[in-house]
């Protein structure tokens, strides 16, 4: 993560603010707003604002007139209620807002997740900057030969070496003429016009960062963050997801509990698959033929209950 | 508006939290935070939590690490820019909770707007109270002749009389009756079961009050309130959208002034009416036959332009 | 269920209508289109649009030129695996529009399910039918005991004929006086002036019937059968679900049958109730005591494995 | 644009389907169902669904049973009044699908539109084509010095020769280089592995052509056309929106007259600049120093009424 004196000066400035105010405080998570936590070799998250916590959401669920919390016990034993049971609504009283400086392909999966709000960097108003995320060798994943949609085993060696060099001299070389195409600066040559800022990033690769504003509410984002924080995701979404899982973690310790506890160590088995689990309950043997279920499915069984 | 001493003890308890915040602040709405603005005869709006305020829309706009903001003039500039432009995503990036109290026809158009988050009290789980909406004398119009979704006159003498009379007893019958159906609390009779409370909700008339909690981000409040503050909104929902104004006047003034400029105060001409405009201006007499435009979009026009 | 001869005979108009399309087109849907389902005493279901088919759903998640399938055996795993692992966005590719008939308090519940078009007949605009929802003799349920959001038995001699009676009554009572607070048609008084119909319709209950047209995608509508096809759901409402379950088997069988599979009769763990079973399979014994698991939870496990 | 002979086999088998229906039909539309519409020089456009006609606008707006027209006059009048008055449900009720092949920083404008349904070719899964938008010669701007967000002249001469070469030959290098990180099919080298395809396609360019099914209702295709049909927006992306407006004018054509007349061709005037026209209409003479409007907000009022 790379900050210009000037940003610094700026996230300082604004951890510097310090004012009263009557509305709900998450104070662990007062420390560490507007601090970027640093992703990948660029990227960087960090909670720009918030509102509501934990007792905001018993309160809507109660419709309270005052705070609404009985103790952390039955205030713990409501909310996990409300996720079981799918009563999504008192969880989108919280709301989140990060800045996240990440890459182009990641920012394509993320943006998925329509139910949120984003302002993204304009690169047809403003010039980009030169960063590119090139992964770290031990990310340097094999295309996986039992998953279309997976990684296998860590390049290695000429091949490895190969590859990184070639992103980083191609991701340099396309910069080096968007620079060129652009013809801006004190370096510009006064014989050319200069291409239009929102033609020339056309020639940038899909690993060139850009950044954005996302506010989303605690349950889509409870949403976004199992999918991104699943072992399917791909890694380079994944480890936002995941230093975004410790700010929530900060800012409503209760529902970040009940969500690990529900949906991130929770299981949804399909109607034949409880099925299965009743016959070995009772006794009998069964295995991936007399199971009637189909092989994927009877794995994906034997996976959660490491059968 | 009718508090209970204990709804006004835990709304005062609530005023009193004072916390040092990192986050921005909006002085001017944390001076009435929590405290109901009592809307027709028993309800009432109140802000409840709000995230941002203007230069937060500034910031998001230009996606900048500090607070963003230039001078109040050019934050004006750019915030009236925005909304001229349906740059619409900035104002996305504030965000305000309403604890509202309303009758539930009204509740029935609020509803339909769909992009806000909603807890409302369960009439499945709860009691509702013994509340009904009945119109003031000034308020109870007859049907408009002229505009099947509209009012005329307001009605007088023996109509009036009988009209509001039998709007009081119908409702104190059937509330009567909901009680009984109940048959919960003190003076219930052992002899009898009690009908569920999520049927003999049923028997309620649709002036009952209810109460949700409402939260919403700018952008669409102000689509909310552009249709609900406007003349056309029926009475009982608009005046809930003016009490909101003022609370959007004190949260973020420059877009609120920018909403009313834009929005509350403008028009939208179409071909036709730009054409007919023109056409003016250059001196020629342009009557409803000659200008090509039906009846009705001819007196719109005339409306706007005080022709 | 009805309907005026005039109702009957445009529904008729519509199903004899046969043009040929290019499109997708799903049979056994077509050979109940636009036909009312009854539902309750005066409601009804009936599909009167819909778009895309199982092939539709295998062809968004292929992105292909043509058709998309390949064999039925393949769809079907293929939109199990999509449901299994929420793949959400295929299904979004099919859409279905239904006109409804319902009581309002039915309609305040289904209304809170967001991501769906809705056009509701205006009692703003038009006048309300004298239609109100009386429970038939056996869904007339007592208060449960052990869930404040639930029903016990039914109620019986006495107190039933008197609920029912009184409901009926009521619901009269309140359209006479609908009907002379509007003081329309030809039996209008000259000397009133009628009451606008925005506030007229305040008089009425919450039974009252409705209507409105609408408009989801196939995703949006297996979250609400889920939600409202499950026993803790009003009854009122789960009629409606239940209707619908119908009209999407003949429209998708493919997703049906992984939606029964995966979603109806599926259910999902926590963290903690995974390891009971883990625990169970290696043959220990475990109570709720030693489960570590609260009350609530471990009678939920109790009854997905009927232990 | 560029169809392999199976592409275009599959999509005349769709166009060569011909099965009746009890739907509304829209036989202008379905003429050029499946047909792709060239858009720059690989990507296309083409309807692969749709919902509804004019008639469903009308029929939602009066919630009826029947086809609800009554006259196209009339039909027209009540849909021209729904879209001036922005009752926007009753065009929800409409839908369409598109497949869509565009360039990835198109795809990326384009996504802000939330509120539709994607599904995108998965670079996760699947390997990208060679194929890169490469601008016409007169569709090569310079950057605009009036608008940071703009366009100004064609380049011309040896800094167009070059920008072109340059585009095309980094597109080819990248891609080069694409497959061999790749190292799948016939010619792959048995001594390497093979970066993962989620990895490898960070190396290509933002010009690269991706795919998506789009499906959207028709109130947010209007907002999306309004936008992006705007000569403000960018022309690659304007292109698209121009041919799907033909799209939307075979299939919805009274729908499409009152869009074109009330947003296309229309224009939203500010309180002050309203003021300005009153001004002028009663003869007086206003200038932008006396108008009191910005110099920004006067010329907008001047263009739109060519003063």
């Amino acid at each position: 993560m790379d900050l210009t004196p000037d940003q610094e000066a700026e996230i300082d400035a604004q951890r510097a603010q310090n004012q009263p105010t009557r509305r709900a405080v998450a104070p662990e998570l007062e420390e560490i707003l507007y601090q970027p936590i640093g992703v990948l070799d660029h990227g960087f998250v960090r909670v720009v604002d918030y509102m509501g916590d934990d007792a905001a959401i018993v309160q809507a669920a109660r419709v309270s007139y005052g705070r609404g919390t009985k103790s952390v016990r039955n205030d713990a034993g409501l909310i996990g209620y409300l996720m079981r049971h799918r009563h999504s609504t008192p969880f989108e009283m919280c709301e989140i807002k990060y800045h996240v400086k990440l890459p182009v392909f990641v920012a394509r999966q993320w943006i998925r997740h329509r139910t949120a709000n984003v302002n993204e960097y304009s690169a047809r108003y403003s010039i980009l900057d030169r960063e590119f995320y090139i992964p770290a060798p031990e990310h340097l994943a094999a295309q996986s030969e039992s998953n279309r949609q997976g990684r296998g085993d860590v390049l290695e060696g000429d091949e490895a070496a190969w590859v990184l060099d070639t992103l980083k001299k191609d991701a340099a070389q396309a910069y080096d003429h968007y620079e060129t195409m652009l013809n801006e600066g004190d370096d510009a040559d006064p014989d050319r016009q200069g291409l239009a800022r929102e033609l020339a990033r056309m020639n940038l690769p899909l690993n060139v960062y850009t950044q954005w504003y996302w506010k989303v509410d605690l349950h889509n984002l409870f949403h976004f963050l199992a999918l991104r924080a699943d072992p399917h995701a791909q890694y380079e979404i994944r480890v936002f997801a995941e230093a975004m899982l410790d700010t929530v973690k900060r800012w409503v310790p209760l529902a970040y509990d009940a969500f690990v506890e529900n949906r991130l160590n929770g299981a949804a088995l399909t109607a034949g698959q409880i099925d299965v689990v009743k016959r070995l309950l009772r006794g009998e043997k069964v295995d991936q033929e007399s199971s009637g279920l189909s092989k994927r499915v009877w794995n994906e069984l034997a996976q959660v209950l490491e059968l």
